[in-house]
């Protein structure tokens, strides 16, 4: 039986809180600080380590955070999801995201499909369209080929593929795998549509709607003004745009569409870039093969978080983020990753974390009263640093920190001044980072103290390649996913974005009054 | 005499505290909310206005923080400030970025130089040879027009001009005005630079290095890449290259280069977009008449932060940001711009704000015993909707939020979907949101249930233009400005961002130690 108690009824958390903290100047100092930098690192997928060495905790606490993942029973909770249980209670929902990508437990079959079976035949359907696209087997009315895929989606369907994307463009064009530019078209501001519209060749670009119901406002909307681009060049949309959609939407089987490929209701949409709405555009970008990559990565991973507690790195992460959240009080997480591909990464996560983890309530709908979900933020490094690392250094409060590096580019292109390249510069950089934030400096001048103690854990890798993105974005899934079991909230559901909706529409409708219509009239709605 | 005293020894800021806190959901609703939005909103330049109907305040709150403002002097300061007081008074120099743009007092003279004429002087320099370059006056070697400039510089001396060039590019398009295509290099990681050199055309390209220093190591580094790009084509770096930098700095009289057209140490690098910094290439992008449109639109709203308070929006912006964060406790602020055009504004004023007031000890170098500068993240609506808004809306902390909506798109390029254009949903949209983080909603599944009582401003214009855009980064600076000279911190130094400096050189130079040593050994440097 599963206890899915909230976090402040559990006794390890309750002694958790009693622990001594950790000073992290003086545990980062000397030899002491060289053997937690060995010791506090965990293996990831592909090579990669995740380093916690300078976060606040010891093996006291580390020992309490097992208690803690034992007493809430995570393990247990993520096997109940992998096999196929209804662990998205608000909307009675599976949870199948991890089966995109391999499969961690029991066949999970629903209204007699093998959904393992179901997300491979739209992965197969996919690569066998990519391929035609990239041969030339499939192509405009005029017989040319397709050379750029336009993604036109928003929030999930549009973060994820966007981030995951641009983190392979390079690595692609070094290795002469990119098959196709790609675009992304998000905002109902016309403003975006018109901009990416300008900067394309619609007569070879592939449309790629993406929309779980087929009605989201934004993306038919900014299909409409793609189709009028076509009409306007005396093209047939029909010949240019796919669907990604549910098999039950309005969008599933209509001749508007070339093909159309198929999600289901058990992948939300921010963890929905190893379904068929971030396999399509990657695919059709990179080729089947990079995409499958990806996957692989993603399902290595997963493995991992199957893990007992002190070999399994997203649930460590998730506990640490629980002890900086609710025992020592921050508010927000800086994700910080040194590699310029990642720099949509951050964006991406902010969706996925404060999405799934920004509530109030547990999963039985009753009000909790411990925080939840942190804000998340974050840029590339170096840039970073000479931006808001200010306050993350000498600021008045504390903010932890989520670094990733890699130990290579990925261009291999690179320069030597002052005695070493920049990929050596960028990697100094993030580790004097760590050190800075957690040690400090004293100085008689109080403007160049340096109070340290700020906490940042570190995720390492050899290159950002398909597989290892793969398995970043499936650590932070996982790792998400356990802070939404500590905490006994729904990390799959949404109901914070309806209002707005709600409301919207309203206000489109001229149904308001008071402030709302006040508003509207300024706009001139 | 100007009282630069701590804020918690005012006695208007205790009074503050003491003040009933305003329920929004009650406040916002009905007719009273309907007064409230007509009322609560003060004019900005170019037809633009502060709307703060949203924030948890009441008039007799807005009573108090007037008191704090006079009791505070904070207009006093700004006084000096502009007539030339050493206001950085850690590095003991005059803050001039305002000097940029237009003359608020009196001349301001520093070593025989008047610097209002210095900078004007910088400007017709800069437009002389940008207006040379469009007419082909000066060219390649091979006597072809430059098609493309590209800014190589990091922090301020990046994000403001590149979220600039972002926010008019699209509206130089629509009006014909877009000279030369901008792109931006800034970080260390190598992949950056390849990327970029991969996307354009170096023989036809200008490159802008800017570092007031002449000695920022990712610019020099990243110079060295491109230069050794024009070398592989046989092209020669010094036909290439201008300089944006301090007159005393080692690039500045240097054969390497084209021209050098200089800033000085008393405009700080997140408030150089108005300077050299950010006129060379908004000037080589749109033309000089569009950057001194911008200058225009800056001046004109730097006119309005000297006025009263109840007619100045920066002030009252910046003392609502100070209730909500020293007596509401509220630690960080979401920027959420409607206009895909300021999709990288929330990253310049995460900088801007950031980096300025993320301080803990005050002008004089003692501690503070409050909170100063929150974290400031952002995304552009409607793409924030489908992502970290759930966090917004039912999270267990609050965040104010601050809007930014125009009525108009740039391109003025639209279509008509189920009876309303995308700009009316965009409208629709912040509108919408607005009223749903103040009012929330009630339901009988918890689930559904919004709070309410989640503040926001929100700053209307007519249309994103040059002109515009000038008067939103005026206001972001003086409101930044205000907030410092409350909290009596210095908002122009950057001590933090030192000690990172110092330990990377130290990984690099291999004379580690400790835990230093060991991230070093992992990352193989």
């Amino acid at each position: 039986m599963i206890n899915w108690n909230n976090l402040d009824t559990l006794g390890s958390y309750n002694e958790l809180k009693k622990e001594d903290k950790v000073d992290l100047r003086k545990v980062m100092s000397g030899e002491e600080g060289a053997k937690r930098v060995k010791s506090y690192s965990v293996p990831m997928a592909e090579g990669m380590s995740f380093n916690f060495a300078a976060k606040a905790v010891d093996d006291k606490i580390m020992g309490k955070l097992k208690e803690l993942s034992k007493e809430a029973q995570l393990l247990e909770k993520f096997e109940e999801l992998y096999n196929g249980a209804v662990v998205n209670t608000g909307e009675k929902r599976l949870v199948l995201h991890q089966l995109t990508r391999g499969q961690l437990g029991n066949d999970v079959v629903c209204d007699g499909v093998n959904k393992r079976e179901f997300y491979v035949e739209q992965q197969n359907r996919i690569a066998d369209f990519a391929n035609k696209v990239h041969n030339g087997e499939i192509t405009n009315a005029a017989g040319e080929k397709f050379t750029t895929v336009v993604q036109i989606g928003i929030g999930g369907s549009d973060l994820g593929p966007r981030a995951m994307y641009l983190a392979l463009e390079n690595w692609a064009k070094k290795n002469n795998l990119l098959k196709m530019e790609a675009k992304f078209i998000s905002n109902v501001d016309p403003d975006d549509a018109s901009a990416v519209l300008d900067s394309i060749d619609v007569a070879h670009s592939l449309l790629i709607l993406v929309s779980k119901s087929g009605t989201t406002l934004e993306t038919l909307t900014n299909q409409s003004f793609v189709m009028n681009a076509l009409k306007k060049q005396g093209l047939n949309p029909a010949d240019h745009m796919i669907a990604v959609t549910s098999e039950t939407s309005p969008i599933a089987h209509s001749d508007e569409y070339l093909d159309a490929f198929f999600m289901d209701d058990y992948i939300g949409g921010r963890y929905s870039s190893t379904s068929a709405v971030g396999g399509a555009v990657l695919s059709l970008a990179f080729g089947p093969e990079v995409f499958a990559e990806f996957l692989e990565g993603a399902a290595e991973e997963d493995k991992l978080a199957t893990n007992e507690f002190e070999k399994n790195p997203a649930l460590i992460d998730a506990l640490i983020g629980v002890y900086e959240r609710n025992v020592l009080g921050y508010e927000s997480t800086a994700v910080l990753p040194y590699s310029q591909a990642l720099s949509r990464f951050p964006a991406h996560l902010q969706q996925l974390d404060m999405e799934s983890n920004g509530k109030s309530v547990n999963r039985d709908g009753n009000a909790i009263n411990y925080v939840t979900g942190p804000v998340i933020f974050g840029e590339p490094g170096t840039n970073g640093q000479h931006s808001f690392y200010q306050l993350l250094h000498q600021g008045t409060d504390i903010i932890p920190l989520q670094f990733v590096g890699f130990k290579n580019s990925q261009w291999e292109n690179d320069v030597e001044i002052q005695g070493s390249t920049s990929q050596k510069k960028l990697c100094a950089n993030v580790a004097a980072q760590i050190v800075a934030f957690a040690c400090g400096k004293d100085d008689e001048n109080p403007n160049k103290r340096f109070e340290g103690g700020r906490p940042s854990s570190i995720i390492i890798g050899d290159k950002l390649t398909p597989k290892t993105l793969g398995a970043l974005l499936s650590h932070f899934e996982n790792k998400v996913m356990f802070q939404g079991f500590a905490w006994n909230i729904n990390s799959f559901d949404q109901e914070g974005v309806q209002l707005g909706k709600v409301l919207a529409k309203k206000v489109l409708a001229h149904e308001t009054d008071g402030a709302l219509k006040a508003y509207s009239d300024i706009f001139n709605i």
